[in-house]
């Protein structure tokens, strides 16, 4: 339409998948959208998208489906074979952060790579994460997604041997003023090597987890 | 003097030396206090001392002795016997924080308390502070100090047993904003039980950890 | 269940009670998690518990109990019996910080503490402090609950002999900034030996108080 | 000059002596500046004066005088006879506020006012201030300083029955963010009628002050 | 009741009346402070109260009276005497301002003051200003209310010779930060000899204003 | 050189000079850049350099000018001859603020505009500013410099029918926050149809302003 | 009314029609202003106003009308002529921009002059822009609006040769900080001649842009 | 030494060299530190030295090597021969941002990687960029470096397809408020997959870019 400039060059170029922000479009815009990108995408996701908007949208849009706990709806074969060598692992601190979290491993999947999950890990029982040091060890990039003190990635990459992504979420109270807490915490990290990218944006990190394994097969074939 | 009325009343009631904040007075106005000071107490000390100070007061005060790596200067017996039972473990972070976590070390010596130290164990390498469990297990109470991040505390207080005070420092740069990174960390932490004090401030955490075990002895006594 | 790790050890190392956080649950998971942490403890809680929440929560939990001005729900013997030595007295500066105060109060009472209220004595009408110095006496241990200018405990500081715990509320309007003002004015507390938990923070400062109490009593019995 | 237009209405509607604001001034510019005022000010003043600048000053202004606790530079009758009824009460909370303190006291004083000084109040040590409280009952307007927390005017609101005016300080370190500290906390004050004037802003407050006796003095006259 | 200490000292000697402040209290809980303060004083009121807690009261409390565009409710004389010379002049820079002003003026006119209101003479059409200057010269304290940029009070004060009091209020968007923007303006206004409140806090501003009024009113009875 | 890559286009595009922002560059490498640009360019000119660089680049660059009162040096004609029609007013608030006002006046001058100044009127001596309408009225745009509150653009913009631009000076001290307060101020301003640049950026406006004439210059020829 | 000193001088100075601004203020209220404004201008209208209001309005105010995507309601002729030369082009970076764009654009409609749009033509997609830059090169004077990272005025300044205001939108999350992020984004252009207004304030961009063709004008008239 | 364990585990695991903060440092203490380094490292390198710091070294580390532009001292061989394949692609939007992306570029050489430097193309003359876009398409991963409105990366995303660091610097004056205001706009880029590294932090950035390229070389062995 004439209010959007949709920028399929993108899309085609990173191999990425078109996505639609949902917050402040109604449930018609998404399903329009949706419908014009579907023609030229083979998986076509929006985020944000909260249980009622995906009612309205199910009697527009006949196929779409919801991945409820990560807030995304997308057009999508039911079968999504992973198509990028390397795993993605997935890491989150507390129970409270799984939307996030969530928001990257589906939207990392959707895009064609391999995840492995590790829900619950936070610092202050850092037994929890000790005993799953293989995910760790596993990944060929790791996101880490905390929101309070933000502290996990810090540990995280000081134990790793790959690129760490770091995803401040706005879950706390009080002193934690919407996310900032943790946005400092990990942009003051003293594990160099941490990239951290907006409060709750699970979906930019998937992209830049994305970006990392599809650059490693670019280099392979050379 | 005049511009001053010291509280004579805190100290004996507390047990702690009368103590001087260095910054802002000349050599010749710390000197007087001290020389004030000592009439009623076996130990005077002065915080916030650099070297070039502590050398214009040696000449002024006989026998001040200076402890250069927490920056503190003091009349006090030449050795310290501890006056309390319990162990107050000391961690910091980082090399860097050295001067914060000294300064919470020797204010609890000349306060008549034991004192283990541990240097340089932040999380980004975790297993510098697994190695060295014994000192959190050992303690009665916890004082962390760390900069940039601020992470450590959040790990010690969920290995730990005992109180633990979080000292944030103003070590770090760019997005550490003077230390609001790590004060804010410390605050947020998701290991409840953790007292924060001001930044920089190791004097603070030393007398909020000498009343609890202060406390600790009166409980007994009853 | 899979996405929490519930973390047993702590609350067995600890003695503490197990915790739930309220909000963001629904009344369905509160209830599950209750009663998985049930088969292990004697005592379970949650905090931020709106009467709307308690009211589902009721058909769900057969015994659980509600501390309404606390927002506290619980499964508990209906006797609380101390099983600690010593006094945990919590001040409250304002009547709008009672919520705050009694989060403090109530769990430190679920964690066997001994706890005695003083509300209503902020600093502003400063003699209903002085009259009731008693409880500043008494305490093994203090909680200073206070919101707007938060300066509460800094006076308390001065008159106790004891380890203070000040905690931040987000009680006020304007420049109060959802609780700033009074973290920043205990933070920088001029009176030393104050330990600051985030803003709104009862349950932590509960948690710090008892853990305080808890290491007279390991001192001792040495 | 030019580049500066003075305003002598002011200075001669509201009886205030004329103001030179010494900072990012050459000794030259403010004794010229000076020359021109007294041509039509019985006292002219200047603030902001560094002993050196004092120095300066001295071999060109013939009969200027220094108040060096105030840094304040001044032109003025050798004995300073009150003009106005009333007594302005000045408190200091910390001797670090000295100089904010007593810049406010000079002002006064040169403008007119009897002043009352008590200095070294601070609210951790609540006896000094209340062993003092006739400085309160006699003073018709009181200016409260304070740096750190900056909690003294909340409790001196509550005991005074005359108008307050709090001077927050930047002494401070760490969370005192260069007096952000005491400013919100003298704004958030629970003891309604208390005016708060800009950071280290003693002169601002002294002219505040000195209104509302003059406006005292102007009812009267009706 | 035990949850509240009323402190009927303070309204007797400032002569002010009881003050309830509204938010976060049921009307039964209003109602029944306001039946207790009642016995003991003349006046009673209470602060930001909405039309429809004033409907639920009406019910409780036999005689209480709303003053709508204050949001304010009180037991009062149905006429309002002033009880102190001297005039407080309330003036805000746009219509939006006006609940504050009217905050101000309702409460100093419970409080035995006289009253006289100029709305909506904001900086950027000074003509309103100027045209009205009689209400700035008339007034022995002046009240200045205004949100955005917050500009008004530095303008009066340059053109007032009497005390100047400025209250910033949250009216704005963007870049005032709920207030933030004419906090910072009022404190930093070069025109000395100015006082400021928390935002919308025209109740506080009231009671500052009539402080000095009474004050006045003493000098001239010794 | 290779370190800088000079934008020719944009100089002559715009018809502005070339201009080098001084702070951080050695005389050398201002000397050798000006070398540079003076090969396409009669005007270059260099902001924000101090009297002592200006010494040094005097030995550099032979034909140098230095307009001190706005720490610009310049390589241009010794007439500046205005080469667009219509006239910048350019008004300050403060003494103090005429460094930034004068980097606006002169940058306005070497780049070919028509100047015409207005120093000192700020909000609080407001018949300052109304006894020197004319400049206000015979300005085709008007740049607006004020620090400390940043009342003044607001004022003017609600006298002037042309264009306004405000400059947030970084003077004051306190709660200006280095230039956050006026800024704040300017970006609220009730006055509609103000733009405002960085804090210090007298330059900018300048630029801005030159734009502004420039545009109606074209608009002429069509 | 009594409550509102209506300006009919600046409409009557500048041209521009008279505004209201809508929130905080009940259809009753809008549509009296209206009717008294229209007894003055031809022009009248008011912004955010939400589709509700304006349903409330329909019936009150005759012949008012919806520019829905602008959220502006007016009393204007129905074929509104363009009554200045040249051309206002408008930009916006993103879908979401389009409430404030759209606001800018309907503004100077009603104002009088000719607007050219270009939406969602964001800097991460570069080459949305620069096939549309005929734009940029027919404007003769530009408003760019953008939330995010808002760095989209700085590449427009880079190409344009004409006055550039930049509007920052409140549109994004997390580290935006309601609209923070793009606001310093714009402060801080490296592209010297950005105008920058208030966050969310296309209504003010109109005005400043309109001013600037005005003034074209009156220069030719000369 | 005592006072700081040296983690020869994460050099090792990692493959990056060893690297000590200068700040804060004596020149003896790097001296030794180093000493200690290289008996376990091929490279061994120091940030943030400045000239006279290297001077000092320079007689104590015998075949230490200064790049003075990254301000880095090194132990390293003479001819850095890359050890994995890929190119890191560095931009810098300044020429003021230099030093940081010069710390970028010397850390990544020193660490085995090849680099590929393109300096001052911010996007202000967007040309500039677009004339050099070899770099970004050649490149495996790119830094991009920019302070003031550090609108860069977001465009270098828009143009890429491979992973984007983006490095905020302090360079700028006003709003830019140290750094924050780049940071804030690099997190709040629309362009998806950019991950943000501290204000100022080229190392950080150049560790995170290995780490990339080492993850590509790792993908390739299985
Ligand atoms: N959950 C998300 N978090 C951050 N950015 C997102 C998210 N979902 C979509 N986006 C971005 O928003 C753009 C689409 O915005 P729109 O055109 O308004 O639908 C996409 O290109 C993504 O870059
Ligand atoms: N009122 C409270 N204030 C602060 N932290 C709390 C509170 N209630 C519970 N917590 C913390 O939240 C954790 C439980 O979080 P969750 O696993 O999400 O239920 C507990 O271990 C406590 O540390
Ligand atoms: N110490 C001070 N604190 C605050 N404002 C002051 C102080 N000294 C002078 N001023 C103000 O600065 C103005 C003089 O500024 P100037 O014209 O630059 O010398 C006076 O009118 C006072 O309002
Ligand atoms: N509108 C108001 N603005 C600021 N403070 C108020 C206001 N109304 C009441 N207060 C203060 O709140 C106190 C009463 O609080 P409370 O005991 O919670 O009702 C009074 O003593 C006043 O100091
Ligand atoms: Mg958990
Ligand atoms: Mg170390
Ligand atoms: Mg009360
Ligand atoms: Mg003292
Ligand atoms: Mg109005
Ligand atoms: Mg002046
Ligand atoms: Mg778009
Ligand atoms: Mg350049």
């Amino acid at each position: 339409g004439e209010f959007a400039k949709i920028d399929h060059h993108r899309a085609l170029r990173t191999g990425f998948p078109e996505v639609i922000w949902g917050p402040g479009k109604t449930p018609e815009q998404i399903a329009q959208i949706m419908e014009v990108m579907r023609q030229r995408n083979e998986v076509v996701m929006a985020t944000r998208i909260t249980p009622d908007v995906y009612s309205a949208l199910q009697s527009k849009v006949r196929d779409v489906r919801y991945f409820g706990s990560a807030q995304i709806c997308a057009i999508a074969p039911l079968e999504l074979k992973p198509q990028y060598s390397g795993v993605i692992g997935i890491l989150s601190a507390g129970t409270a952060d799984l939307p996030v979290a969530e928001e990257a491993a589906v939207t990392a999947e959707l895009s064609g790579f391999n995840v492995q999950r590790l829900w619950d890990v936070g610092v202050s029982g850092i037994h929890r994460l000790l005993n799953n040091r293989h995910v760790i060890e596993d990944a060929s990039v790791l996101i880490v997604v905390a929101g309070m003190e933000g502290a996990l990635p810090s540990v995280v990459a000081g134990l790793a041997d790959c690129p760490v992504i770091a995803v401040p979420t706005s879950i706390g109270y009080g002193a934690s003023f919407g996310g900032l807490a943790p946005l400092l915490t990990m942009l003051n990290s003293c594990a160099a090597g941490v990239g951290v990218v907006n409060i709750d944006n699970g979906f930019g990190a998937a992209v830049l987890a994305g970006q990392i394994l599809r650059t490693a097969g670019k280099l392979q074939q050379r």
